[in-house]
């Protein structure tokens, strides 16, 4: 099942260490102008090595587009593309062979085919994520065109936490740190305490906001292609996610419902709500207001230090991982999340447009 | 979009107030016996007016097979299912025709569609989700078969919290009171809040916990295909679920890594893991330890005190909802948290029986 | 795999002679006036019982539309619909239970479920074809909104064959006599061949032919979606079809290319061809000219005589069918080849308006 | 929609004359080993200059594979593969910018997209089957495993036709000729056939068909997913394929019942069938019986000499086709439909396991 979406889809294939990685992306809508720069930046985005706060690992991450696009544009066909493994350290996973790493896939992997790849992860590295950037950065391309923009953020590392309330903050300053929180003050905490977590050669996890703008009244499929459903898969289907909400989500729980309500009220362009508490989704269907969500990131189980493990055939070894892995994944996840939001609501996008009124 | 899952589906048909609600159960694997009080006690523990915290819409919720079934067992062939709408106060929803109720579905559906039921919600409605319970039960009488058990508990009301590691209650004690809370102390706060919210005119959210055990090793289809993100799909696609987590979820991200390893040992049965901070998913793969996620319930937006808000023309109208609802859906929401886990949960046993090695 | 379609989905069920069958009808575009009288016409054409050319069975096929339907117009939610078995001659199939008849479903069926309801077929009678005929006329409503017309009539009885030019005929002249020929001197001709034949005892095939008028230029998505792709897959999965071609078809296959272009030319409202030997489909997709397609269909296997034949231990049985059946399923399959024809189409439709240019 | 498949899937891209084409095999069974030189013969078979029966056009159509195959063998994961456009005689296509060919996809693709590759015909070209192959390859390879064998051969070209009954040949000869016809005889009138109607400038079509052994009962899933719906739509999707039936097909039609029934008999292998006239599926479910397709090929539309026709703006333009094409692609479709029926079988293979009886 290496193949998200309807009728706007990523299928992507590739492991950490074999040739390349890469992906088809069907569906997507013809006419519209590919801008490498914006593309070859997203990807950047996400590229290992990019600083002191991400794995050492380097990649340029070159994406190669082998069909679909034809004079600068889309054509309504295929979109292939590639992404070649140019630097492989696969002697590094050499003695990981048959090791068995606690809390990654390896023993889930090794049970369900009975054969992997075991450098660097294999499939369930998350190298596999550059494949979504790509058909992310495509998907904002052809959801600018409608008016629809997408912004994530680090709202939380460790136990450092922005408030939830993203209108409180000023999400253009998100790349203006190597965190990718709009918090400058916080930002520089959450790298002090990112490298203090590298160098005791731990991990810890943290949070990405994710907000959507401009999206219209209509996306989402009841009953169970809620907006918010397709969005929660998509993101916790992103590697080391562990949980997801939106709108007031977990915090809203121990509220009244009176104290949830959106009323509603009359603007110049129609019908709006003075609050928006549910997060612009209401019964799975967008509403017209900003939809805004969490992804919450867990601490990588790759340990530098030395731990007593078990190989494939139940004996004890000892493991000294040599991999260089991120200290906290999330600045990297934030364009990731907002590819696989992009990915979303392009494919609902569309789904909506053929489900609207024959009269329209 | 009304269909769920790849191999073993639901389809859901039925508005609140129609003739009937219903479905169609397709890839029901064949020669299973269906025991009918099973299925009548789980549509039982969803039905509505079953106790003092829930509704007072009383409705049988009788489930008439109509196929699919010969001679008390599963044919194979697609069940199909009505349960008529026997209890329907329409009249208590006439003055709704054009208004439209704040953090509703009344304006999404309208807007979408151009057209609505508002009879009690129409489409929108929880009562939708007595299919699923239908359909739950069957795939957990499949799974039984195959020695997979899910069970859910009432962990949070409002403020009122269990602790999140479920090993340390008696599940069994569940069932025991009405809220559906292990802890029978817990339990009776809960009772008591609900009441009182309730007394008010108001609603309360909380959080149910669902443990599924004896899962075996295999189970989620890399990459999209994640267990946890089938679950989390499964669960957001609940009305009124506003979040969802599984393992250490969101408490887990103030963490270190080395604080959530999870080491492997060998056991009589071969390899397993001494801790389960991994919530039985590793790579979103099962690893043979039970999974555990949560399932976040917002406050429902119903209020029974008149409420000012705007009619489908943009005009001021006063609300008074004469409707019944629940003051915390969460007591009956459990079932439903179980139901959708068993259908994900057969979903995922026959795409793995499908993918196992052909050497075996 | 009960469910049909991508957008425009019927999921049906039910076996011949349980309490019913039915389906859910998903993605039908809101706001549709469902004519009731239309869609009971419907049915009546695919009737049992309905002249002397089928069989005797007598069912009166009413549907009941369970959901989806608001004060006569579709919501945009699932149609769920029953059709009740009142006629079930259950004993008829007593001495069935254990003999295995040839040519008929009743081992494939036993071997992949390991059961299966004897009476009548259970799942593999046609009487599933019914639900297909109520999608269809709920498909066809939506068509006739966009000027989509789907008309269909027996071509061809055993050797008795109308010319392969549809153009030739008055397809009004179709629903005139109990055959569904448009050729009234071929319609006798047919009568008389299927009344021998039943008079034998004895079964006889044919072909139906199938044109759709007023498509537009853009239905069918390349490369696996073609347009005659997913006709084809329609028609094969009737029962009893055994072929499928659409344009010049297998009949084009010793003429030379030469014979078969279809030059363009310019007409007032724009480019079209002067000839359609191409049957309204390039590329897989639609070029505005009526497509025109064949769907054979065999002698049914069903015999009235004496035979021997096996049970489902080995051993040898004498088998002699009470059961009622059509000498010739061609009158019947008309109405079905045209509800299948026009669940594709509006499935087509559907997705052909997600990929619209976006600058449209 | 460029993927094909519910659980063993190929997701194809690339246009004619693009960087490549490729494509992405899902589902593949872990543990397969892929033996390359059978993979490279499978291509050479389909490769363009391979004969003087087919166009000039030379690719050496290697394969790269990029994933999914580790040490030699299956993992499991998506195998991503390309296949450089080497020969691209692109300024051949120059004056067809603006050119509508009759009867080609340009017309429809340029509606349906408002904008296409029009080198070689871009994404319909037939150049796209290469991917198929490379799955076809895949998926022969593992249902060796299990025993399935399936074989295709040139049964008709232009009106010269081999008799319908395949076991009347010895198929081991297919291969032995250049029009990959079993019966010399026949094969060298069919060669000199489309020799003359290439030195004419002209196109002629013709049938294959395909033989599948080895196939155990209870592939198919009724009702949509019967086994020769899927076969059907798989046969339809490649191009110039116009029609398609099975067993006795169109030529059973004409037949009675009487003549078409299969008495079963007892073997020492269990239940059998004196006879095959079903072509080994009944009630869309195979019942061990060889099963045996026909799929018809329109001669395609390309013409080598001058023709009147329209450009884009309407005007009237003369072309005259420079590009090279097959004068008959019937003997390169063998490899094609061999393909599509491996990848169909092997997908229906992996749905029956996933439905095998709980108790098995």
């Amino acid at each position: 099942m290496n193949t998200f979406g309807t009728l706007f889809t990523l299928t992507s294939f590739g492991e950490s260490h074999g040739a390349a990685i890469g992906g088809v992306v069907d569906g997507m809508p013809a006419g519209i102008t590919v801008d490498m720069d914006f593309v070859r930046n997203e990807m950047h985005r996400r590229r290992p090595g990019q600083s002191a706060v991400t794995t050492g690992r380097q990649e340029p991450d070159e994406v190669e587009f082998l069909s679909g696009i034809f004079e600068g544009r889309t054509t309504g066909t295929p979109i292939g593309f590639i992404i070649r493994n140019t630097n492989q350290h696969s002697s590094d996973y050499d003695n990981l062979r048959e090791v068995l790493r606690p809390s990654h896939a390896d023993y889930t992997y090794l049970q369900k085919y009975g054969v992997r790849d075991h450098r660097g992860g294999g499939r369930s590295s998350a190298r596999e994520t550059a494949a979504r950037c790509v058909a992310g950065a495509l998907a904002k391309l052809a959801l600018r065109e409608v008016g629809i923009n997408i912004q994530a953020y680090t709202s939380q590392v460790g136990h450092i936490a922005l408030d939830n309330d993203y209108t409180r903050y000023d999400l253009a300053l998100t790349e203006t740190n190597i965190v990718r929180c709009p918090d400058p003050e916080k930002a520089r905490e959450m790298e002090e305490l990112i490298l203090q977590v590298k160098s005791e050669g731990d991990t810890i996890g943290g949070i990405v906001t994710c907000v959507i703008t401009g999206c219209p009244v209509g996306l989402g499929e009841p009953v169970f292609g809620k907006l918010h459903a397709a969005l929660g898969s998509a993101m916790l289907s992103i590697n080391a996610c562990k949980g997801f909400d939106y709108g007031r989500g977990f915090d809203g729980i121990a509220e009244r419902g009176s104290e949830q309500n959106d009323p509603f009220t009359r603007t110049a362009e129609g019908i709006s709500t003075l609050t928006n508490r549910s997060g612009g989704i209401q019964g799975g269907i967008s509403n017209g207001q900003p939809i805004y969500l969490r992804a919450a990131f867990k601490p990588v189980a790759t340990q530098l230090g030395e731990q007593t493990t078990l190989d494939i055939h139940g004996n004890e070894q000892t493991l000294k991982a040599k991999g260089r892995h991120d200290p906290c994944v999330v600045p990297r996840a934030v364009p990731i999340v907002e590819a696989m939001a992009a990915i979303t609501l392009l494919d609902h996008y569309l789904q909506a447009r053929a489900s609207q009124r024959f009269a329209d």
